[in-house]
């Protein structure tokens, strides 16, 4: 395994590759990696010839009063893991390097940037859209892959690919959970124990949008309520949104139907927490790859 | 010469020249090309193992206000000099296929295009920077060829390349003159034959320039005055703007120093052309190609 921190020699590197038309396959981190990133890494290993993680905190996708100072940094741990998961390449930029003085260029995606967690995170995913534009030039992935629990990230990301031309495959994976059922991220480290335990009730609301779906249920404003009065009930939870939403537009729906998407974010004490479920068509389980389903990107 | 529609099929014919690692150069044009596009396009040939022209009046660059319906279309021509040039792709899209129903993504190159026509332009520059990002995707292009006279446009797409790390290289050619010394535009076709004699007055102003520096005069606003009172006296002329820049923040400079820009926007009838010269050490004369001496993009 090799570490890049300078762009230009990570650019040969991968145009070396790239001429004996062996396949890229990248997974674009912020580190602090868990099982959810090794999904992603593990899926990228056995698909590809070559596969290249990023580790950069993008100081660019942060708002001001954000953690992006507290935000987890663990290299050695997350070097040890990507080591061990058969990764080839590191990418692992400066700051300075990924934004030099004078630096103006902005990749936004509109409309779907100012939704759901776009509206209470003005430039989030402006900053996001621009910093894997810039990976993306400098890595030449074939194949990018990515993960359900950020599934308005990813449906900007796909939307970008396929509006910019970038010869770039797209896979989302299915969100991993702890046994409690809480979604995978490198945030939960923020949360104390007591904390954590409320943290489940994200899951449960969206099992239990799931189980009233399953029963027949089409109306997504009482599906929003019931899942707003299970969530209100934790004292330390303080509900940010819990939306349906059409996947592709991120248009909230009215009625459920197949590709939709139900969307919570919830702070949990001073942790800002997201989690969703995709709804396809029969009956629903955790992880429901409906991505997989829509044409996304090309290569 | 073979003529594409489709960004896919050009892709893959790109794809083809690349792994036999062939150099491509890139002339992305509106069409209704002129001697100012056919010197970009002549230097390509002569640099390049394969090059691309791109024809496309592209929509996102356009104000509501602005001639995007009565440019100038000159199809026909356009291929005949492209193939008597030696070209060998043409890209000729239509305007669904760049922007299909749902497209939302944009790319900005912030404060550079707001200044100097940006200001009279709103949304413009970030409409080329738009197109051009996908222009990039499509053909890959090892080098980029530009013309000076669109001097504000190569300082942006040359700072687009370098944020978001786009490997491909800038090269701006001097601006070409017809005998009056009125610069090569497509636009220049709008001008009755008086307008035409008026329009000489930008290219008159900018040698007054010149030779007020060569004479010893440093100070911006009493060259810009000057050029001003020099317009000022054609009737048919309404001046936008006449501005001294650095060229590569296009900030204001009180004092004429070696890589600086003097940049005129006039309104001649109710066309509007723009002019400029970029001054450097020693004497001057047209189209000092100063930007073979900045660092922009990379290989």
């Amino acid at each position: 395994m090799k570490v890049f921190r300078s762009p230009e020699k990570l650019s040969i590197a991968i145009n070396r590759i790239k001429q004996n038309k062996k396949r890229v396959g990248f997974v674009p981190t912020m580190g602090a990696l868990h099982a959810g990133h090794l999904s992603l890494i593990k899926q990228a290993v056995k698909e590809n010839n070559t596969v290249v993680v990023s580790i950069f905190v993008n100081p660019a996708q942060f708002g001001p009063q954000e953690d992006l100072k507290k935000y987890p940094r663990l290299l050695k741990m997350d070097l040890a893991l990507c080591r061990q998961a058969g990764v080839d390449f590191i990418f692992l930029p400066e700051n300075k390097i990924m934004y030099p003085r004078g630096y103006s260029t902005f990749v936004n995606v509109e409309g779907l940037s100012e939704v759901l967690c776009g509206s209470s995170r003005p430039g989030h995913f402006r900053g996001v859209a621009t910093v894997v534009a810039k990976l993306f030039n400098i890595v030449r992935p074939d194949v990018l892959y990515l993960g359900q629990k950020d599934a308005q990230q990813a449906v900007i990301i796909a939307r970008m690919i396929k509006d910019l031309n970038f010869p770039v495959k797209v896979k989302v994976l299915p969100t991993v959970r702890g046994n409690d059922g809480v979604a995978l991220s490198s945030r939960n480290a923020y949360l104390s124990d007591k904390e954590r335990e409320d943290a489940v009730v994200l899951s449960k609301a969206l099992l239990l949008a799931q189980s009233l779906i399953d029963n027949g249920q089409r109306h997504a404003d009482r599906i929003i309520n019931r899942m707003k009065e299970l969530i209100s009930k934790k004292r330390s939870a303080r509900i940010d949104y819990a939306a349906v939403v059409d996947l592709e537009n991120l248009m909230p729906l009215k009625k459920i139907k197949p590709g939709c998407l139900i969307a919570l974010a919830v702070k949990i004490g001073k942790t800002r927490l997201i989690d969703n479920i995709i709804i396809r068509e029969g009956s629903g389980k955790w992880g429901q790859n409906y991505f997989s389903k829509i044409k996304i990107g090309k290569k």
